[in-house]
Order: C-alpha cells, then sequence, then structure tokens
C-alpha cells in the first residue's frame, strides 16, 4: 500500500518552507504519495518571479505588492536581519552544495509531488492562478482532509 | 468507524487560528471528532472580551494585559502592521462573505467540536476559567495524547 | 504494538521548544517510543552553554555567535521583550514548580527519548558534534521519515 505524506504550508518563511520541501522530496523518494497544500502565506511560495499584470482591487494589490514575489524573495522565520539572513543562508546551501528553495520546489514537481493552492486564501489575498506556477493543482480544504485523513505523515508547516 | 481530527493550537496569531478553525470546521463537516487543544498563545483565542475581575499576582496581572483578551483582538503572524494587517484581513474577509475567527469559533461550538483549554498552561500564564469562553473543557497533556495517538489527522498549529 | 510520537522540533523559541518537550515526556510516559528530530533552529535547545573552541569559516563562526547558545538562552515566540519575556517565564514556572527547558530536556534523557540532530542543518548552520549535548543521535530526513512513517502522532514545532 503506498504511504502517504501530506503537508499544509501555511508559512512564508524561507526555512520552513525549506523545511517543508526536503521533507516532502524525501518522501516522494520512498515512494510516498506527497501533497503539499500551500495556504495563506506559504502560497507566495509558488508565486511566479515576473510580475503578472491583472486587475485587482486596492486591498488585493497592496497584499500583492508587499508580499514576497516567488520563493527566491521570501525571508527567514529568524535573524532575517532585513535580507542579510536570507542572503546568507542562500551563500551556505551553495558552498555545501545543498538545493536552494527554488531548486527543492523543481525537484518536489519533478517527483510528482501535487502542489496544491487552497483557492479560499487566495480569494483572501486576492491572488490569481496567472500569477502562480505552472503545474500547481487547486483546491479546498476539503480536498485537503480527503488526502490527510488516510496520511501516514501529517504535518503543519 | 469515526475519523479523529486533533489539533494544538499553540499560536496566537489571528491567521493561524483561522486556518486551526477553518480545518476543524471542515473535519466536523466530515463527520470527524475534531478537538482543539489551546495552549500557550492559543489560550487567548478563548478569552472573553470583556474585562473579567479577578485577583491575581504581579506577572499574572502583567501577562493578562498584554496579552489578546479574545480571538477579535488577535495579531496577524506576518504584516501586522501594528494592528493594520487585522483589519486589512476582516475587511477582506467581509467583502468575500468568508468568515471571521470569532464566527468560525462559534461554529466549531454548534459543530460540537471538543474546544480543550491546556490547564498546565493556564496556570503559567495565569488565566482563569472565569475568563474563557463558556463550554470549554479542561485538560492536560495526557487528555491530550489520548486523543492523539488515536487520531487521523494530527496538526501542531 | 509500541505507539509512536515523532517530533520535527524546527523552533528555536523557548515556549515552542517547551511545548514539544511536554507533549515528548508526555508520550514517553505513555510507553510511546518517542523521537524529536531537531532540524534548524532547533538545533539550538542541544547546544551546550559553554562555548566550545572550533574553526569555522566567517558566516559559520557568525550564525553560532548570533544564535542562543543552549535552552536556557533561548527566546520566547511572543512577548520577547529582548530577553525580559523569557525570565518572566522562567520565574513563573519556578513559582508553580514547573519544570524549565533544560530540566525537561533532562526528563527526556532520562525517558529515553531519542534526540536527534539533523546532519543536513548542522552543516548548513556550521554546529559541530562536539558543541550539542551528549546522548544525542545524528541522522537526516531518510531517518525521520522512517520514524514518521509509522508514527501515531507527528508534530512539526
Amino acid at each position: 500500500m503506498t504511504k502517504k505524506t501530506t503537508i499544509v504550508l501555511f508559512s512564508g518563511d524561507y526555512d520552513k518552507a525549506m523545511a517543508a520541501y526536503i521533507i516532502a522530496n524525501g518522501a516522494a523518494a520512498y515512494d510516498h504519495e506527497v501533497t503539499i497544500f500551500h495556504t495563506f502565506w506559504g502560497l507566495n511560495a509558488l508565486r511566479k518571479e515576473e510580475k503578472v499584470q491583472i486587475n485587482k482591487g486596492f486591498l488585493e494589490k497592496l497584499f500583492s505588492k508587499m508580499m514576497p514575489r516567488g520563493a527566491e524573495r521570501m525571508g527567514l522565520s529568524k535573524m532575517n536581519f532585513a535580507g542579510f539572513g536570507p542572503k546568507m543562508i542562500k551563500h551556505i546551501i551553495d558552498k555545501h552544495h545543498a538545493m536552494t528553495l527554488p531548486q527543492l520546489i523543481a525537484l518536489a514537481q519533478e517527483q510528482n509531488v501535487n502542489l496544491v493552492a487552497c483557492t479560499m486564501t487566495m480569494d483572501l489575498l486576492g491572488l490569481k492562478e496567472e500569477e502562480l506556477l505552472d503545474g500547481i493543482e487547486y483546491a479546498g480544504v476539503a480536498a485537503y482532509l480527503a488526502e490527510a485523513e488516510d496520511g501516514h505523515v501529517n504535518l503543519f508547516i
């Protein structure tokens, strides 16, 4: 029987998203069926780096502007130091030949990890499908629960 | 067999508590037996809005004063902007006809989600039963584990 | 059949680490096989208090210096107030005859909770085995997943 790993990625921090994707990639390598359900600030990891022109209301535009556009721009949960922390971490990742967050996300897509964006919080934060990476699935909390209730490893990150 | 969802709500952030209650309400709608175990800052979601007159020691009084009195007063984990963030989120929730945190808590009570307050951290933070919502259960980590060890979805938020 | 509790401790906050160790000690008391997998900032809970002389690169030295050396020096996730928050919490813990984080860690070791340090993030943060408490195990994400996939209670803290 295939084992299931289901992760809710709520956090918009670079380091927490790294942890989520490292676990997800590990589980996929062990033949788990893996789903990462991106909600709230975790949606930012799925944003395209380039700006996408979309008509939005005032608050939605404000949120889009203030939230990081894509994994590369996310900050650290600790020792962020106004953006210097992420630079340090990326430098060290490079030195140790480890993988950056965008590389971990690409690997997850290659390994067929299901990357799901929470449609309810997309609505709230004013994010549109055109702004997110290709190959993403769109679903709500019901779909998450259907996966999670049979999950062997369920995490909220 | 009834499925079980058990959530530890440690966080005192409005957005994280929203995520916890959205998952809990979803699981309850799918006939899971659902428990939210409120500990540390998560206890603030259960505080009554009005001030309750209680004799407390100095540090306990200080904690009570500095911690938000109820869900309505909690801040965001990201982009709080000294209280402007929560206003934005509540405005957007309203616009999208979504539910605010107090509404999500009320719905959880209607759906018989077990709302449990951790007695050990109530002691530490100096919170008394009179200060918390009606219909709350009081228990310790042993009761949490008894639920969680049979849980299908266990999350720490 | 022995039940399993597996906790990823990612957070470097005193209060979150307390929650992790309280759950772990509770589960061990109920005869669960318990593992705490310390990764990223959670590794700081395992650092020795005394300074260990080691040759390190510049960034690794910087990280070691800026990160708290051991459980006693960790800050709170909320109401830290530049170190005053942890003092308040420890004062209250003392008053209520509860256990501090270092005491909870010692109890976990007595109860044979498996304290594991994530080797990959040790590499990234430049932490060496000599800097961590005695009796720690060293492993990677594969070992974590092997535990977690049979776990009854899996949490990410």
